[in-house]
């Protein structure tokens, strides 16, 4: 049996600077009909950056959907057209101000397929090298840099609470620190 | 220093069936304002529920966001005041007839604190029992179950790419498969 839901016709309710939001109306597999509320997002990307002495550098910043600071990964959105590693290369530097010499593609995945098209790119960054720190302007950070087994445990005790920082962490621990 | 953006104002966009869309105008902490896009979103639960031979239980589902069918734990969205491990206990016997003796909490997360509020609060489900499956009329879905193993590869090959599975896959594979 085909489980795709064919698109009767779409009405665009918002579009936005960074997502728009849209309302399908489908029709299922059985042939019935119903709505997909859908929004819209350009994609991003995370970096999960290793120093040479096994600790994960991570930023602070508050975020108004959740209303309180997380500890996430460096992480952004993809510019149109945007190389997905080019653009981890470049949030990487702007939310840190570290350059690496080593990029491995770790996975993609969707962030919640339930509701949005977002797609989220992590990349593995290690041989890190320091320089200045430039974030958007409308971007307040804080830097910091943590053991990773101490990430790893911070994940457990609802101290890092952000998905692509979460994946990102449990696939360098178990690179890095378990073998 | 705060990071806090505090909200000058709120404009609602859209108020639907799962989704809600809001601009909240924020004063960032040097003293300029910035909007914020806001999906807001109920809150859901994911399941990994293995069973006595190390299997996960998957289904697999079209996700009209995406356009593709996507294999996920069992998961749904939190109903208004609903306890979360009732609402794990309720989403999985609907999705795949199971019913569970054994119930952890592995941890809870933001999908996306970027642009949405959405928590999602994974369990643990073992001591597994087959009864019937009842999904939801506009939910079409095949359950399979898949050797953990074989679950946390696929997450590697582009196989499984949903968020919540993924944590969910690397977090049992780690601790049942691993020691």
């Amino acid at each position: 049996m085909s489980l795709e839901e064919k698109t009767i016709s779409t009405k665009e309710i918002f579009n936005g600077r960074i997502v728009s939001l849209r309302i399908d109306e489908v029709s299922l597999p059985d042939g019935n009909k119903s709505y997909r509320e859908i929004v819209e997002h350009p994609g991003a990307v995370g970096v999960v950056a290793i120093d040479d002495e096994n600790c994960i550098w991570m930023v602070k910043q508050f975020r108004k959907p959740v209303e309180k600071e997380m500890l996430e990964i460096p992480a952004g959105k993809l510019d149109a057209g945007e190389d997905t590693v080019e653009c981890a290369k470049r949030e990487l530097e702007e939310e840190t101000g570290l350059t690496a010499n080593n990029w491995d593609e770790i996975l993609y995945y969707y962030t919640t397929p339930g509701f949005s098209s977002e797609i989220l790119y992590l990349y593995m960054a290690t041989e890190l090298t320091q320089g200045e720190y430039n974030p958007d302007k409308d971007e307040f950070l804080e830097v910091l840099k943590i053991p990773l087994e101490e990430a790893y445990s911070a994940i457990f005790e609802g101290k890092i609470t952000d998905g692509k920082s979460i994946i990102g962490i449990q696939y360098a621990y178990k690179k890095l620190e378990r073998g």
